[in-house]
């Protein structure tokens, strides 16, 4: 049995800036609580400030120490900052480690700054069912900004793209260049690219490759955003000047032609839709132990019928 | 337009042993071709007799070379073998780069032996929803044996258990020992475990270290499998008679206690699961071009609903 959560007390004491409550809501959301709903009603009257930065780039790049720059320069404006360490690659522990690593650097402290790892533990769909209401829980509790970061692997580095307002790509030179990116699909989700370790050879070559091959997309049209490339060395914090201006510049472009409620609708569409497809799954389990499923499945086997016919059936006993 | 398919034809051709049916039905359900439904209701009574075997491992332990080993043996008992090589890593590109590398070698041109790669290309659920189809087509093509090989990346690895009926797992000394195993979820998974590149330091040491692992797990209760652990040198076809052995084996297990059907059934039943979801995610689609979706995905947005609400008004149109 689930333990009762005091809901709107939560809710209060997340939004009065307790890092504890914060923390337990997000607890709520990795456990599935049945009490979540709940949360999410309450939360929404208090969502859709917060400016979500996706980070993203190989292991190696930088990310944690470019992530720890950010957050002192979004400090320096006095913004209350969120940060989201998802490690997606994981399904059976739930260590994210990269969120330990941060906890330890400079801003563990600064009560304006809410750190939190989470492990998305192989859900189907990967980022799409937990991210994003761990992302409104910092949202609601007065985040400005929240980094989101994945500790990247194949896909995942891709599937940030899908929660973010505004995509930071980070590379590194010798690590990979246009080409390689082209091939890892970040070459299109990436809004702002930073060439990180740019103190090290080879900086100037990889901003010249992300630039070429950014300009052979279809990117350049009028009115499109064309990404920045920019140079940084995370581990001296320097270029983050350059690295906000291309964010506050990326954020000024989605308010002037609607792009930002655009990505915000899509996004919200698509939780709705994970949401709604887990229910129906999960009335497709209820299904299954009820034998409905299981019998088909035991025709498919022999042959009786296949498996479309089959899904046919589930569905109409759905819906 | 997709273009018209003469199904009973193609299908025919592919159960007479005609490699280009069996390519271009495969092509089929690479490409979601509306033909599909026809194609599995024709196959459906010709299916379940292939034995699946997964074959899973990280890159360089050797798994391309190990395949061909296997394939050797199960020719040499005269049994058709079909080979899908799966390639889930990669969204965009199409490549199963694998599937090239194993055209190449020993048994591109044996009638009996089909060879095909195919990319999974990100949809959701991974490998669930294409491959068993792909599957279902080699058998039905009287295919004897079919080994399904992953690139492994991540969660890959575990899901090939999913598909087969016997999943072999690869490891090579120095590569990851049991530790390294258990962290990645393959010690649940593999039913076989095979030591490659024997001949090099440390492999007793990585067959000890996988045992002690299994010993360490819930696998030892009687009447439960115990997973061998057998070592081999690819490259030289060494020890392969062994793994015969343990494949043997474990198929013979399966079959004396249920096993073996337990595991097809729950997997036609997710099949059928996979296929009813795709179906009424694309009834979503359609209320979502119809508004739907989008109005309350707006509402979200603006704070005036959660997505748990919206989702339950989703579930309520659909059903």
């Amino acid at each position: 049995m689930a333990r009762p959560v005091d809901v709107s007390a939560l809710v209060e004491a997340a939004r009065a800036g307790s890092p504890r409550a914060v923390a337990r809501l997000i607890s709520l959301v990795e456990d599935a609580h049945p009490a979540l709903r709940e949360v999410m009603s309450a939360l929404a009257p208090h969502s859709g400030r917060a400016h979500i930065i996706g980070i993203t780039g190989s292991p190696g790049v930088g990310k944690s120490t470019s992530t720890n720059a950010l957050v002192a320069a979004f400090r320096a404006r006095e913004q209350r900052v969120g940060i989201l360490a998802v490690d997606p690659s994981s399904p059976f522990s739930g260590g994210a480690l990269l969120g330990d690593r941060i906890r330890m650097q400079d801003h563990a402290l600064d009560p304006e700054v809410y750190i939190r790892s989470m492990a998305s533990r192989g859900h189907l769909g990967g980022l799409s069912w937990t991210t994003p209401q761990a992302l409104r829980v910092l949202d609601a509790a007065g985040c400005d900004v929240v980094l989101v970061e994945t500790v990247g692997v194949g896909q995942s580095e891709v599937e940030v793209a899908g929660l973010a307002d505004t995509t930071v790509v980070l590379l590194a030179p010798g690590m990979g260049d246009g080409i390689q990116a082209a091939k890892a699909g970040i070459l299109e989700i990436g809004d702002v690219f930073v060439v990180n370790k740019a103190d090290r050879d080879g900086a100037d070559a990889t901003v010249r490759d992300i630039r070429h091959m950014i300009s052979l997309g279809d990117r350049t049209e009028p009115g499109l955003w064309r990404p920045p490339v920019v140079k940084t060395v995370a581990s001296q914090s320097d270029g983050f000047d350059e690295v906000m201006e291309a964010i506050d510049k990326h954020v000024a472009w989605m308010e002037s032609n609607g792009t930002l409620r655009e990505r915000r609708v899509r996004r919200a569409g698509d939780e709705i839709e994970a949401i709604a497809i887990r229910s129906l799954r999960s009335r497709m389990g209820d299904l299954r132990h009820g034998e409905g499923v299981e019998a088909l499945a035991a025709d498919v086997v022999d042959g009786q019928t296949d498996p479309y016919t089959a899904a046919d059936q589930v569905v109409d006993a759905l819906t």
